[in-house]
């Protein structure tokens, strides 16, 4: 029905995350309206995401280069690290620009459950790190979860005996929530880490 | 913060409908997902959507050849023309398939409150079909609004004298509508239009 070129085009968004049938042919139909220099700078970002962009070799976020802007940062705090489970953490960490300090981004979480084990997530890669660099304290910013847990624990008790400070982010109330939408979980852990008002 | 490559494929993901900075960037990591051929497929469909299609010389639906497959199968009824306002609804038509007549697209609707002039959604180009063919009716299958009234009025008018029976879709209750949620406007036309049980 649709002219081949159209149907592959459709196909091909249909690989992108939560796209269907319908929400497919809209953006195909709405790539009539680009302009040839939008088509250009489509057809070329996707070829470079693909060729150019690679793990940073220190720290595993996305860089053209050896290493990322970040690592290469010398007025970054290199005394700070704050491991995280995906690239995402990185950049959204960096929307705030409230950190100061360097990342390591692991290859996801520890999940006994789904086959992933401490080996698969690059845990010897940051270890590494650890030893080599002189971090004095370590800030686990995983999803709260049981995968977050396990995987802050298990890299903790690897670390025993180092002098390092090991955090991780705060749990409690997210700001704006309503008080009637709290899972318990939460709010128990909110009222156990309740803080001092100073 | 972004390598300028990702930067630039969450820019092109931006040109589609609906699509802000947040499912850009979702779509863009996506794309560190696809394997080669993927990327591929994707790079050259959009190439050939925007060199290889262009409007059918006939009918204006998308085509990659002169004429499009619709104008160009032999096996279908050149008795009955549906009109409708953009190439998108040629292929919702097609999808049900019940519909074995040829289409004519036009190029919008006329709307003098946003300046839209007969001329401008290409009457001309029907009407010459109109004189050329032997069409026994023709079906206006636009929205149902003003604007589609608008235009069906004013082509009747142009054809009259003409032997050729001129219809539009029905209007009335969608299938399986709430009652509660029928806006009076269409009740009113399913009530006038009301058709006997046979």
């Amino acid at each position: 029905m649709y002219p081949e070129s159209l149907k592959n085009l459709i196909e091909a968004f249909k690989y992108l995350p939560s796209v269907g049938e319908k929400t497919a042919e809209r953006f195909a139909f709405s790539v009539f309206d680009l302009d040839e220099m939008q088509i250009e700078l489509f057809k070329e970002s996707l070829e470079d995401v693909r060729n150019k962009i690679h793990p940073c070799s220190r720290c595993n976020v996305l860089t053209e280069d050896d290493l990322c802007s970040i690592c290469s940062d010398s007025s970054r705090n290199d005394k700070t690290l704050c491991v995280v489970e995906d690239v995402k953490s990185v950049f959204l960490f960096e929307k705030i620009g409230l950190f100061k300090g360097k990342y390591h981004v692991l290859n996801g979480l520890i999940s006994p459950l789904e086959g992933i084990n401490p080996e698969d997530i690059g845990i010897d890669k940051l270890l590494d790190r650890l030893h080599n660099e002189n971090f004095e304290e370590i800030i686990f910013a995983f999803k709260p979860s049981i995968e977050g847990e396990t995987t802050a624990l298990y890299i903790k008790k690897i670390l025993e005996g180092m002098s390092i400070k090991i955090t991780k982010l705060a749990n409690g109330l997210p700001i704006g929530a309503d008080m009637e939408y709290i899972d318990s979980l939460t709010l128990e852990r909110a009222l156990s880490d309740r803080k001092e008002i100073s």
